[in-house]
Formats: structure tokens, sequence, C-alpha cells
């Protein structure tokens, strides 16, 4: 028996639906062994869950309240710290267990290396899968440090799976002169970073398709999120965020998961960065909530026609 | 006798006048005994007097300058911490005092609670009050952590006082779906927090009016302003506040009294915040006593007609 | 079912035990109302949860392991922020649910006032109960910033219950001359803080005796304890506690509960108080389960004979 | 015998080519004697040179990278701190060699006064030199602290040198009421902070002409830059810096020397401001580099014909 | 009239007493110019007086009570920063007026270089004054960064006022070679930092003596005094420091001035170097105030037989 | 040609001599890649060249200087971060050359396994290598994370390569019950932190041997050294290493290497942990470096014989 009078803090609030009643499954991956600047984005998801307390559950921008949805904070993903290729093996396996229980994986990083064995077991489970990349850099070289798996050349791995065509990148402001030649020369679209126009337009295009959705937060400006390894002068607002949201929210893409990675929460004392990423876990996480009941309803009904 | 070569921090600069001679009278309310977020509000006035010296005295946004007019800085109110309705009936006769002796009060909390007691005492004196309200937060609960004098409750119980219609907020991005929703049905003026242009509108149309301006400083985005109990990502800038001040000086209001709370200055080690919230204090204390100067001499010259 | 890849930190490491099944209950009052000087302390059980996996759960001092006893965190109390005396009553039944299920309450504040109704309700449970109250200041005012019960009366309010003779103070280095008078003329034994000498004298005197543990982290030098709310220099060190963990494990008290407060952890950003706070805690927590454990043997031998 | 697998970081990344085959010199003169305000200025190019290494090389801004030009690090100048005329007389020195050597002096402050005697050995070199001003204060005081050389002081120390009609100033927005009628009546062009036209403007009548730049970090909003003596709430943003950049690599202004002052790195934790001040030494240093090959190749094809 | 609900924290609480009735004047020389590391001694004072609050009145280590004595704080000195001679002449004025007054000066640094200007007006007014110098280094360069008058000199500018014998040193733990020996060639008495013993001895040798003394507070180990320019690991603890003012307290020398230099506020953000700070100036003033009083009555006592 | 008047950081201090000519080979590993904790050791050396100025050359406690020694510091290690055998061999093949070289290596970690690939370099040159080992952590599980090499266990893989009775710990207050059956039963001389006299007396059986010195910094107590991975409480102090200095400073053992190690900068933001590991590395680099010469000298007057 649990005495009433006293609670319990650690799972982010309101993301404490049972697994089996979930849709959303929200979980920490806490690697960031390739970081090669400012360590400390194992920390990201329990400073999350700690400063997760000063929001609301209700969205005015969205109107969406977390109450109304089944999310489930499952923790953090047990890894064998040191050992790379170890540690990219768990989060596949912790990823691909929550797929085959068809459900929506939403990881919190770590460093951005982490989502390539999330991303691996999406790609097996959905075909054709899309992929929108929120990014101050672009993620793309060959390899880093003499490692071919780094958080620096993490969508050039993405790209091996996908194939071109299939990754918009957004915000890029940092890279080599060979990535940005890349990008250009393989048509990732790449786009400037102060309009969203873009973004619409791109959203519109993927219509029905299977999308995933990566959000290396240092894509903000470092004046609103100066806890990351790597921040970047000249990167978007957070009222940018808010129209990422408002689009994401009223399109017609099929979500298949999405992260955000790359807070490291030490490097903010004022904790303002933590709270930044909780804000967006909260939008996020309702949007997908949302869609998913959204397109299983649409399925439904056109099954009854 | 002074020796004249010390000189002694205690007070804001330039608001050193005497107080029978003084129009403006600043004074610290440092309370936060109902922050349910992170405390330390209660050190806002006392850093902001340590921090008040690297600003010139000279506006060059209002062509205005401290040392043309004539404001004293009482210092702190002496409050029974620990006892939430003593140190409320504290503020009261504090400000009780300075409305009798005719002068105007600026309040620097403090938690945004210490506005009720204040208000209470202006609504006694002025009858048919306005409310300009900036804040991330709606602070419109009935209730909170089994309080009803709460931050969370305080717009709340302002309009237990004033009735619909009279307040106005700004900035306004967390609030519960209730909250949101008592904010619409009793048609408070809720606007979007990317514009400027509503508050020109409703400012113009209180020419005349007793007008109570309250400043909870999170409606600041936290990238310029980290150093609050609760930073809400997606505020405005400073440079709207310029228009915000731009506006009231130039507007036919009758200011009867204003307060910034809710500085937390510990969370923001490099100062700027508490820098902020001491030009706010410089802009809005020289639009106060600019603007009390020009309504005496219109009073004056239409008693001579 | 909860995916077994995944773990969550929302309790402190091996205190997860089954409440029906532990001994010893640790509990956070996160409250910090009458705190004067730098608040704070409501966050510590939360900072400690989530510094506490740097710990072993082994203690060589000791020789004992967290892994060999049952402890269960209940997590913190739910409070009514604002409302001292409600809060107060909050704590009382809490603790007293505690005592009525025949466990050891285990507190961690909070600022220290949050001990008085946590005593109040072992007072009634058993008689006859000695303090032994660890701490950098008396404690001992009649009455602070208008209030009775505050964090700089509490002693004093301790001792409006127990009466003269009861309570043993030690590390006290501040207090007004009429405190220090007051514990002089009461019989209170006053010590010099740099010897524990009469700290083993004084519990070899309690042999068989309830006794409460009361410890203001305070008491430790600013050095190794800058996080608390009023630092004050010239305290002990870590490894005079050391000392006193070991007095207290070989000794004959019946120890029937024990607190740890004032630990302000945003005041030490290095977290050193923090993981002090923690090794305290698992100390503490390892000399109670094995003392309950001793009595509750000893007197199952007795009753055999 | 240098071993290969170490490297060294004592300078700026890829500004370690030799001194005789450089255009570009970089060097710091770490002097913040005058500071009345927070100090630490000293700090700024040992810091600076820690972070460079998060900056890429190449500039996707400007499509210019690092490696294809001859930059050199000099370290800092050796000052005599404590004795500001001694100092002043140092870095007139070391400037003075720099410009004898026929190579571009890029300066690292120290507060803002280091760039009197660079600008006084820059006047003796070239004739008719024209100041682009960026920074949130006027400094054109005539007199600070009782001294004439201050950091409040230096822009009218300039102005001494320069007469009439040669300073342009962005972005100020503090000074007393004496400074601004000064700017105002002798036409230094004062502007708005917002718009970045009439940098634009003022740039393209300077055709030909040789420029010196300075650049007062406090010019950028505290928000992205808080690292400095003095924060001044209201200042631009990055991505106007951005601008800038463009603008000066497109122009046809014969630069002659430049400075970045005023950041004081320990008052940014999160390292930001030091980031921000290292890419702005990239993207300048960039430029710089770029038109002196530009207004070489210019003159050279000009002697062909 | 001043409103009496209100309290203004200008100055140390319990120093305020009218000048003209003081003993003792407490005042500040927020001087740190000639500082080679890192800078802030500025800011000293006025971070003192805003945590003075923390501490009690009454020292129970030395049974004395600030409200039992006159003491008044003037404030701090106006310099005219940037002009190290102006300033040092400033300070001697300063120091000067006090003497003639017939008063005590307490002076709070600042860097050590602060104390020159105020012993050169004590050994003006008191004939044949000894110096107890209490420092982690040396400070008996002859030239530092070219400058005579140095933080790194000032020792041996003060011995060079009252030649070999009269100072005595105690903690030093940094210095170079030559230093050293001319520390030991001239007699000085250098001592081991880890006994107080020798301190005693001194001390009771300069009975019925003028003393000057002087603590540059690096002195301590940076464990408990981080806040400093140059921190010197193996410094002394605070304990040390009561035995010290015991000596002090009980002793028969004629203390006719004193300092505490040194204190960089912001390089510890715990405040616990601020707090120890208070506390050392806290004992002392009440030591100096207590002798002052016993000499005094000791004198009349003698007039009187 | 090096203008003369600017000095370049690069190095530590009186540690720039040609790597031919140096008998004390300093360098840098930068890794942290297995720390299951706090990261950040990373930036270890270069936070101590950046600290390393204010410290003198000259050592009171050894009356040695560094000016008087032939020290050559190499910068840091290439490292390949991310894949932690690289980076083993890296660090490897990096001290194999120095030893190659017949030169003495002292490493500045990164953390404690970076020892690993330094031991074995060592012991393949050096036959018999005791080591002394100070530290707050066993070190001695078999495995941590799945992984065998970690920080955690790499004394249990510097034991694979002595065998028993080679490794003397020291400090030692952390360790599963498990690591310390170990450490007694395979009589590695585990050993109270409290007193010195053990080192004392080991080092005096050790006469003649070679011997390796590894210092984990977290040995020191957190009151003087937070700035690491997993600060300990109950750690020895700063003076207990000038013990150790001065027992090393007249043994006879022959030093063959040395290292310092876990200083993560970032976590002490007074910079005092750096500043301690300052002070180790120049008393460490004067001792090795004297008793280098000492026993050269020995063995030249042998061979005279």
């Amino acid at each position: 028996m649990k005495n009433n009078r006293f609670y319990n803090i650690g799972q982010f609030m309101e993301m404490e639906c049972d697994y089996e009643e979930s849709d959303v499954i929200v979980f920490g991956a806490g690697f960031d062994g390739t970081t090669s600047n400012r360590p400390g984005t194992r920390f990201a998801s329990s400073a999350m869950r700690g400063e997760f307390y000063g929001l609301e559950t209700y969205s005015p921008l969205l109107g969406l309240d977390l109450q109304d949805f089944n999310i489930c904070d499952m923790g953090d993903l047990e890894l064998s710290i040191g050992d790379t290729d170890k540690v990219l093996n768990e989060i596949y396996e912790g990823t691909k267990e929550i797929l085959n229980d068809e459900k929506f994986p939403f990881m919190i990083g770590g460093e951005h290396l982490v989502i390539l064995p999330a991303f691996q077991a999406i790609s097996e489970k959905y075909n054709d899968v899309y992929v929108l990349h929120f990014d101050a850099h672009t993620d793309l070289r060959e390899e880093y440090n003499n490692n071919k798996n780094s958080h620096a050349t993490v969508i050039k791995r993405i790209w091996d799976i996908t194939g071109d065509g299939k990754i918009f990148q957004f915000g890029i402001r940092s890279g080599t002169r060979e990535e940005f030649d890349f990008a250009l020369r393989e048509r990732h679209t790449y786009m400037e970073t102060h309009t969203i126009d873009t973004f619409w337009k791109i959203v519109s295009t993927l219509g029905g398709k299977n999308v995933y959705l990566t959000i290396d937060l240092d894509v903000l400006d470092p004046s609103i999120f100066p806890g990351t390894g790597t921040p970047e002068p000249g990167g978007i607002t957070y009222r940018m965020f808010e129209q990422i949201f408002k689009i994401l929210k009223n399109s017609n893409i099929n979500l298949v998961g999405c992260d955000i990675v790359e807070l490291s929460p030490d490097y903010d004392r004022s904790n303002v960065s933590t709270i930044v990423a909780c804000k967006i876990l909260r939008e996020l996480s309702l949007v997908a909530s949302h869609n998913l009941i959204k397109n299983r309803e649409k399925k439904e009904k056109n099954k009854l026609i």
C-alpha cells in the first residue's frame, strides 16, 4: 500500500500511464560517448523530469492537454557506457520492443548518435520513411575522430539507410565545405534558417507519408538554449518552434517516431535550456498523440466505408 | 557629519530624494512564501540596488532623466516572513500610508501575490481602477496548493475586487484550460503575445481612466530573463517593452500605481535579469514621474480656465 | 508490463522496498516558508534522489550495505505551500501514519521547522524522548519575524514539549546572547564544536532511552557544505560525522526517528553539498536499520528467557 | 622534434601561420584597468582560444574557409598592468610594429580603451581614416572617474584625432544627455539600433576609403551576450551581425584594422558569450583576409593596365 | 520623515552609528587596478553589506555584541579608477581624515595595494608601528609588471616605511625564491602556516606597542575561501582565525588600524567567501572596539593614579 | 620572427623546454568515455594550462624552482574519441615513444582508465614496477557497465599486469563489499585515509625499486576539490599532500612515471580544483625532476667508483 499523502517524482508528470494502455512511449537514452566538445547530454532526461513540474499540462498554443492522452514515460535505457557498439545495439533493441508493441517511440538523448539505432529499427518496421531534421550542424561527415559512427556523422549514416531525397534539414548553419557540398549535390533540401515557409511547404508535400522527426536542440539560438555541447550563434527562436508545432498538428503526415537530443543541462545553470526542452517535449508529445488518434479515426472511418 | 569622500549604496542611485518632496515612492516587498517553484524573489530589490549603478540616469528612449524628477527609494518593507496573512496586511498598511500622503506607490516584488494588498489599498483610494497585466501565466486559479491567496490566484483575487471588464492581460502563454476559459468567458482581453498593436489600442481607450500597471517580469522571454521562478519559453523581447514605455508615456491614462514582480536574481548569475529589471524600473519611474507632472499641469491649466 | 531494459530514477537507489515490508521510511518534506535568508531547501529531497546514484550501496566505514536492509522511499509529502499551519499539520499527519504502522520515520527537509510536527507525533507515540541536535544555530528564539513557529524558534518549541534536560545541542556557533543564556540556564548541554568526546559521553548515558536525532546540515563547515540557507564559518568536518556514525552504530540508544534538514541545493552548483547529504542519509539509514534489527533481536532474546 | 601525436592549443585553430607569411595578425590586449563596472575582459583572448575549437573553419554564411588564408595569432601583448599610461604605450608600440610590417592588426580586447593607442598608430600610417563603431554606449564623455583616458571616453578621444564627420556609431542605446547632444551636434551619425539599412548606406558611401572597425561586443543584446562588463538590454541580435558581415564582404571599403572588445568571459559561465566572440572573430578575419586579397588583386590589375 | 515600516540595507547592520559618536570607522576602498590575475575585489564591500544580514550581532566566541559598541560604516571611498596614483592619494586622504578625527580606520579592500596609503597615513600619525600580516603570498617583490606599486610589492613598500624588524608575516606559502630570501635576510618573521603558537608568542612581545593588522583573506585555504584573485592551496582554516581573534582580544597591543582585503565575491557564487569575510569583519571590529575601550579605561585609570 | 612583445599561453609556464633536452614530459590524455557519472575530465589539461599562470615557479615547500629544470609540455594526445579501444592504443603508443626516448612520462587525464595503456608501456620497459595509488574509490571491479576496461576497473586491470603485492592504495573510502574483500585477500595494502604514517613506511620499503605513481584527484576531500566526476566526502586535505611530496622528495625510490587524473574543471566554477591540480603538477614535476637528477648523479658516482 502506498501512503497517498506522498508523491514520487520519477516520471514526467502526466506521462505515468501504463505501458500497455499508452500510444506514445517516452524514454531516455543517456549516451554521450562520441561527443567531441562539451559532454553531459547523458543527464538530459533526468534533468527534464525534475523541471517538467513547472509546466502546465495544458498547451494554449495547441488547445490540447496531456491529461487527455495516454503517454508512458519508461525511464531511461540501461546502457553499457564506454562501448559505443554495445550502446547502439541496446538502443536498437529497446526501440524495437516498443515498435513491436505497435507503439510510438519518443526518445530523449543523449547525443545525436543515439538516433541511428532507433532509426534503424524504425526503417525496418516502416518502409519509405522520410526524415525531418532540425539542427545547427550538418552532421554529414563520413568519419569523425577516426570513427564512422559519431554525433558528427549521424545524418550521413541515416542517409546510408534512406538514400537520396528523403532527408530534409532545417536550421543548419555550421559544417565543413565538403558537408555543404554533399547536402546540395544529393539534393537534401538545405534551407535558410530564418524562414519557416519552406517547412510548411515540405510538410505539405509529405501528406500520408511515414515521417521521422529528429530535433537536435542546438538548432535553437544559444540565447534561449545555451545548455548544449556545441552552441552555434544565429539559431532559430522558440517562437519559430511554435509555428512548427502548429504546422505538424495540422498536417497529414504519418509521424512514426521522434526525438529531442543534445540538451546538456549542466551548461545552463538557470535551467532555462532544460525548461525549453520540457516544453518542446510537451508540445510534440501532444502533437504525436493527437495525430495518432486522428489517423486511427480516419483509418477506421475508411474501413467503415 | 558625513565625510564627503564616501558614498553609500543603500538606495537606488538618483532615487534618494526626501520622502516629503517626492512624487514617486519606490519600495521593496520581499515576500515569496507561496512560490511553488523556484523561490528567491525576496532578494529582488536588494539585488537591483546593487546593479542599478551600471545604468545611466538618462533614458535616450524617452528623452527623460532621473535627475530631473523627485523619486524616493524607501527601502524594503519589514515583513513577518512565514505568516502569509500578516505579510499581506503589512504590505497593505505600507501602501496605504504612501497613498494617504498622496504619493505614487511603485512596488518591487517579491512574488506576484504581493500586489493583492497593494491593489486593495489603491482600489479603496481611487474608484474605477483598470488593470494592465503583463505576465506569462494567467494567475486566474480559484485556489492553489489549498490556498486562495497565492501567486497562482492573484489576478483572480484582483478580479474579485474589480469585477468584469477591468483587467487586460498581455503576454499570457501558460495556464490551465479552465483559466483560459475563464479569461475568455469573462471578457478579460486575453491577447496573443507577439503583437503590440492591441496594447496601443487598449491604452488609447483608457484615456483619463485610473490605471494600475502590474508587470510579472516572466512575461519576458527566458532568453533575456532567466532569473525568475517559473521561466516560460516564448515570451516578449525587451524591444517590445520599449514600445510599451513609449505608448505609456504618450498616453492620457491616469497611472495610480505600478509594480514589477518575480525577479529571482540568484537564478541568473550573469545578473542580466537583474539589469533588465533595473532598466524597466528606470523607464517606468520616468514615465510615471513625467505623466504625474503632465497630468498635474493639465489639471492646473483646467483650473485656471 | 514494464520493459526491463529501462530504469526509473524516482526513488533513492536501494530504497525501493515495499512500504509494508520496510522498517525505515524515508520521505521528503519540502517546506521552506519561514526561511528568512536564502530559500530553496524545498528542492533538497529531489536533488538528493538525483545524486544518490554516485554513491555505492556499501559503507566501508560501517561495514553495512543498503542491499541487506528494507528501506522504503515514499517520495515527498504533498504540502499546502503558502500556509504554514496547514503545512505543519500535513507533516504531522504524514509522520503519524508511518508511526501508526510501527515504522521508523526518516525525514528529509525542508527547513528546520518541519521537524516540529514530526517530533510532536513522535512524542505522542513514545514517552520520554531525548533529542540529539546538530546545528550551527541555537534555534532557541521565542519568536522570529513575529512568528512563534519558525526555523529560528524550532528547538525552543521542541523544548516546550520535552521540558528541561532532554535536548543536547552539538556544533552550535551562532545565536543571540539571550539564546545562549537560555541554553545554559536551562541546562541544555551546549558544547564546543571541536571535540567529539562529549558526544560519545552523552550517547553512552542515553543507553536504552528513546532518542530522536535531528541534523541541521549547516552544522558542517561551509567549506564542505555551502549549499544551505545560512552558512556559518567554523563548523565541523565530514570526518567528525564519521565518528558520530560509529558511535551511534555501537550505542544502545533506542533511535525512534531522525531527520536531515536545511540542504538548499541550488546554492552549491558543484553539487557537493547534495552529495554530502546523500552520504549522511546512507550512513544514518544504515545505522537506523542495523540498530532496529539489533534491538528487535535483543528483545526477542529477552522474551525467550 | 615535436612528436606528432600531440597538439598544442595555444593559438587560435587555423590561425597558426608564420608571422612573416601572414596578412592578418590577431593579438590580445588584456587590459581592463579603467573598467568601472564588472572587470575581467583581460581574460577574453585566452578564453576565446579555448572555445574556438568548437567552431568549423568554414563559414557557410560567407562561403570562405580559414584554411584558405594566412592568419597569424601572435598571442597576447605583455602589459604593465596597473599603470594605464604605460599600458597604452605598449599597445601603441605593438600595433605599430605590425603596421610597419605592412600587416593588418586585429586586436582582441580588453576594455574599449585599448583601441585608442591602436587607432593612434593606424592614423599615423594611414591618412583620412573613417571609424565604424558598434557599441551599446556612446563612450563620448570628456572625462570619467577623473580620467581623460577611459573606456567611457574612448570615442571622444578617437574624435580628438579624427575630427568631425569621420565616426559612425551603431547600436548605441546608453549615455548621458550631454553625450547624445554631442553626437548629434557634431554630426556623428547616431542611429536607431533596429535597422541595418543605414549601415548598408553608410558603408556604400565609404567605397575606397580607409576604414577602421571597432566592435564593442555589448552592442549585442544581453540575451546572447551576457558576458560583458555593462550589459545593456535592447541590443542587436547575432542575425544582424550576419547582415553586417555580408555587407562588409561585398563592400569596396579599404579596411585597415579592426578589433572586438569588452568580452568578460567569467560573467557567462555557459561560455556562449565567448563562443559568439569567436564566431565574430572567424567571420571578420575571413572578411578582412578576403578583402585584402581582393583589393591587392584590384591594385595589381590596375597596375597592369 | 522616514516611514518606519521600511528598512534600508545600505550599511552594515549595527554599524550605523553617527560618525561623530563612533570609535571604529569601517569603509570600503574598491580598487583592483594592479590585480594581475582574477579581478573583482572592487565589489567586496558592497557584497559584504548584502550578506552581513545572515549573521547575528552577537559573537559567542568573544562574548561581545555589536549592539554594545559604536561603529560607523561610512560606505565606500570615491576613487579615480584607472589612475593608480590618484587612487592611492584618495585613499590616503580618506584615511587621514579619519585619523585626524581620532578614530580607528577599518578598511575593506580592494586589492592589497590599497593598504599602502592607509599605512602611510597611520605611520605619520603614530610612530613605531608594527605590522601583523596574514597572507598566502609574500608580496615582497621590488617591482611587478614594471610597477613599483602593486599588490605583489605592497609589503616591500610597507617595509620601505617601517624598516627592518617591524613586519611579521603569517600563513605565507607562495613567492619567488628571491622574496623568501629577502624575508629571511631581513629578519621578517616568516613562519609555517600550520601552527598558531608563534602568533601568540609574537603578539605577547608587542604589548603596549602600536600595531597595524592587515589580512589578505587568501591566507585562508581555498576550500573555505575560493572567492579571491589568486587562491593558493594549503592555507589556514577558519578555526585558526578563531584562535587569532581570542589572542588579539586578550592581548595588550595598541591596535591602531586594520584591514581585510582581496575578497573577490563573484568567484564564489555560493557566497561563502563573502560570509567568511563578514564574520571576520564582525569579530575584528568587536575586538578593535573592545580593546579601544579597554585601553582608554586603562589610560584614564592611570591618569587618576 | 616572433615579435617579442607578445606571449603565447599554449604550454604550461616554464614547461616550454625543447623535447630533446627535457627529462620530464608532460602531456594530456583527454578521454572520459567510460565515465559513468559526471563527465568533463577531457578538459582538465587545457583548463590547467590556463590557470597555471597564477602560481609561482618556485616551491617554498620543496625549495625547488621550475626554472632550474628541463620540462616539456607536449600538449594533448590526439584521440579517437568514441572508440575506447582505439583511444587506449593511442595513449599506449604516445607513452611508448616518450619511454623509447628515455624520458619520464607525466600524464594528465582524463578519466582514470587512461593510465592502463600508459602503465602497460611502462611495465614493458621497466620490470618489477610497484604502484602507489591515491584515490577515493577502489577501482577494483572486474567489470562495469558490461565493460572490462573502465574507470571503475582500472586498478584491477593494473593488477592483472603486476600480480599480487605490488599495488599500494591510499585514501580509499568507497567501493563495493566485493572490492574491499578483494583488496584485503590479495594483500593490497588498503589503509585508512587519515594518517600519512603508513605512506612513509611503505615508501621507505621501496628504496631502489621502480615505482609508478597514480593520483586520482578525488582522493582529496570535496571541500578543496569539488571539480571531479564523483566527489566522495571524507577525503584528505591538501596539507597531507604536502607531506606526501616531502616524503617522495626525500625517498630513494626510482620513480618511472606518474599521472594526475579525474579533474573535471567545469564542475568547480571557482577554478579552485583546477588550481589545486596545477599546484600538485608543479610539486610532483619538481620532485620527479629533482629525483631523476639525484638518481643519475648517484649512478654516475657509482660508475666512477
